[in-house]
């Protein structure tokens, strides 16, 4: 390893009054925490954005204990800087504290989500019922207990609008003078929203699974910036018999893929059963599989984004 | 580096009918989260554990960019596994959704607690009033802003007595085959505690600044089996001037000390000013001539602990 480390990236500093020691003061808020591992002649860097519930946790060991997509992507010389956004660092929480001593009515709080196993099970797609999986199912579903506990409350109803972290991604692929960055699930589209703000620092963008798909509403101002640089959607397998309309976010990002290829831009689908690659879940990163997988993102930034060395 | 990655000890699956998704199911709580990484041929493992309203951050790069101890401690060829514990993953937060239901009242959700940076200043020893360093400070204050940006909100208050964390650091010493436990602030008696649940896998302890004094109230049982380890206790400088009665934590180590060697123990404390080094805060993990520390704290290790490589 050439250099690791982790930094924060953007964030304000704000007065509260609730802080739930008695006092009142300044603290910061809306920073994106990145931990980062440099391997010795790195080539492009890639960003690494985690989903909803989830944290950083997402890409590196698997819950069975095999490598993540974090070591491997340095083993195979790619610099991961890895964010964690909202729910380790960053959100503010003097809401709630406020609600606690009266200040404030139950309602002004906002909920904190978290799936349940049971939820996890079907919406991510390890089988149709809780317990039972897919004949063909990639997930490590003998090590569901350890999968949930990776799960996190997640706290990004108290990120405020637009979400922090698009501005920070995009100027942390400036700082690297170059990344492609990487989103999962609830920050598939992160990637996208990253480079409508700044598209300077972004090499490419790979979008995985966005539960709502790719997002048709961008303009054609917007399709034309996101046309100049290289994308990889990727969706694994079971879409049509989960619970969640996952069938319909596959389909709104062929639709999307056709609107920027419609205008001279380089999007692709990666969807692993056109390959003949069966049951990978919403937890591609984890899958059984998981390394066959990425050895074909890595693929496609060597071919679409290039393998010279990341200057730093 | 041999190996690298992470994992969780300890846990519960629980039903929870206050997800803030509209469902209801099991979830993972009270799960301990460790990063790790080993060195080749590293010696005993080091497993340091953070303080209240902060996360592993505390011993990763310093807020002005320099080398952390996690980092140094591996190049020293101590393996370093670094818990984070509650904050990140495992509290049980479900109270808040049931209070915005309506289904609790308000007094029943904690307070989550934050320290102000201006807080932060006086009671970690930065300086006498905030925006002012002692003359002689070893934190790198002009990183305040970036040091602000490591704080995250406390959810200590959710977690259940005892805390988990304690049997989750015995249960991860055993697994280790022998660990020098290290414990921070709020965590400063995490390797005590966790020593009286089972000290068959501990093989020293190091306790930095706890708040509320190393406690007086084991009795000569507990501070028997505490005698059988050797114990580092660290304190930094100014205790006397900050608006904590750090004096009086310190003291009451002092005793706690003399009561563990009047037991034929091995305790001992490292305060730097008695070495004529000055000025150190209670981020001492952070502050400017933190490797030179460590190196105290490394040195205590091979003479106290022993040299002999930990076997996997």
């Amino acid at each position: 390893m050439q250099s690791q480390g982790s930094f924060t990236v953007g964030g304000d500093i704000v007065f509260s009054d609730a802080l739930g020691t008695g006092g009142s003061g300044h603290i910061a808020v809306n920073q994106m925490y990145v931990q980062y591992k440099i391997p010795p002649s790195s080539r492009v860097a890639v960003v690494m954005v985690h989903g909803a519930d989830l944290s950083g946790k997402s890409y590196e060991t698997t819950p069975d204990g095999r490598m993540g997509w974090e070591e491997y992507f340095v083993r195979k010389r790619r610099l991961s800087p890895r964010p964690r956004v909202a729910g380790e660092i960053g959100v503010r929480s003097d809401v709630f504290n406020r609600v606690h001593s009266g200040a404030a009515l139950p309602g002004a709080q906002p909920l904190i989500s978290r799936f349940s196993n049971e939820e996890a099970w079907t919406v991510f797609r390890f089988g149709p019922t809780f317990g039972a999986p897919y004949p063909d199912e990639q997930f490590p579903v003998e090590a569901m207990d350890r999968f949930a506990k990776q799960m996190v409350p997640d706290l990004n109803a108290m990120l405020p609008a637009p979400n922090p972290t698009h501005k920070a991604l995009s100027d942390l692929a400036l700082s690297l003078k170059g990344a492609v960055l990487m989103g999962h699930s609830e920050s598939g589209r992160a990637p996208l929203e990253a480079a409508l703000i700044n598209a300077s620092g972004i090499r490419g963008m790979i979008v995985i699974e966005p539960p709502g798909g790719c997002g048709m509403k961008y303009t054609e101002q917007q399709i034309a910036t996101l046309a100049r640089l290289p994308i990889l959607i990727v969706f694994g397998d079971h879409l049509s018999v989960a619970p969640r309309n996952w069938l319909g976010a596959f389909e709104n990002c062929k639709d999307f893929i056709a609107r920027i290829n419609a205008a001279k831009g380089n999007a692709t689908m990666l969807y692993p059963p056109d390959l003949g690659i069966h049951g990978n879940s919403h937890m591609i990163m984890q899958d059984k599989n998981n390394l066959e997988i990425a050895d074909l993102i890595l693929d496609w930034i060597d071919r679409n984004v290039g393998t010279k060395v990341t200057s730093f």
